[in-house]
């Protein structure tokens, strides 16, 4: 594990020696994506949990630097002490592989046909497949159902999957865009793992691309520790 | 207007002679974003109108190129006559700068803080704030009314256009990043201006910021070029 923990919310407390990665975030869909970048890269980096329970991501020294009050934010310390702040989850993986993903090894390279082909099924997933599979288990889980709004967003969730399976079974490495993870991979990873697709285990025999990615996700020691982390 | 249209689904009937722009669209909220950089760019570019109506992106010609069957898909044509092919409207304005924004007018350099600032806004309303809207009127066009549901996304959609408007209000260019149109302000405009959001007059009266930026598109004559050439 290479978080370190932190319960001070100024980015300074964590010392200014070069440049450091200082993050604030929880263990939800939208918060393990940065951290599961960071164990991937073997990081070493700051980890403020923001329990969003208790809305401190609503509190107001949280919103000068997030408008939005949504976690994860990023605290990028420059090695002259000076402060970025970067928000929602895709534009902090950008960034983040910028700075520490030299080699590109989870990225590709700025400006190259994979990177915008990164950058367009980020899209796809923030705000395609996610906001369905959000919208699907809002619907589900009210005390009331309305069954044409769960039927809406399931339906429009299981044909995303499928647009999912075709684009593994072209792209044919095993990931949605070059031959390695990237960041669309890590970014849709949360919304789909097992836990997060409760009762759909027959639909998703359909697409067996998007069964087997799942898996060597499940079996990658790194990403599963950017969860882990959180229960420290 | 600088847009040649064509009707030709094919992409290099156009002729290969240099890198050409040509760009499968229709004239919904997504699919105007790159017509509006376009003709702000005041670009030459062939546009085939793609009749959603007519369901044409969902033919199997079309979902060659594009497996999520939406509006718009971007075939870039490559000098010596090769073609890349760039879905989701927020990746074709990252890559449609990068070929066509030299000079940084409409976007900002790659690997700059204010990049990456137009990159976190860009996702905040493709993910956010355009989910939200969407949903807020699918459910108050439905037949029969679900009110808990209009209320839910109403609420959020008025909750992130007071995100924007303290944006606007921190940032004091009356853009959303640095002192010029960038690429979230592009994306943002068609979701939120008048026909947009009926009804919600008197709200956007709480947010001063959002309603002069708002009135700044409406009269920006290269941003309405970008819907009219549809009208072609």
């Amino acid at each position: 594990m290479t978080a370190i923990i932190t319960r001070n919310n100024d980015p300074k407390s964590v010392g200014t020696k070069g440049s450091q990665t200082y993050l604030y975030s929880w263990s939800t869909t939208n918060g393990v994506r940065p951290t599961i970048l960071l164990e991937l890269l073997e990081a070493t980096y700051y980890l403020n949990k923001v329990d969003i329970s208790k809305k401190i991501q609503k509190e107001k020294w949280y919103l000068e630097h997030n408008a939005n009050g949504k976690i994860p934010t990023l605290a990028w310390i420059e090695a002259d002490g000076s402060i970025t702040y970067v928000n929602e989850s895709a534009a902090i993986l950008l960034f983040l592989a910028e700075k520490l993903d030299k080699k590109n090894e989870f990225s590709f390279k700025i400006g190259s046909l994979e990177y915008y082909e990164d950058i367009e099924w980020l899209f796809f997933v923030l705000s395609g497949l996610g906001p369905n599979k959000s919208n699907w288990k809002y619907f589900s889980t009210l005390p009331v159902k309305n069954d044409s709004a769960i039927k809406k967003y399931r339906d429009e969730l299981l044909r995303n999957l499928g647009v999912v399976n075709t684009r593994l079974q072209r792209n044919g490495t095993g990931y949605l865009v070059g031959k390695h993870i990237g960041l669309a991979d890590i970014a849709l990873y949360p919304w789909i793992r097992k836990e997060q697709l409760p009762g759909l285990e027959k639909e998703i025999e359909q697409f067996p691309y998007v069964k087997k990615w799942i898996k060597s996700f499940d079996d990658n020691a790194n990403v599963q520790k950017g969860y882990s982390v959180f229960k420290q």
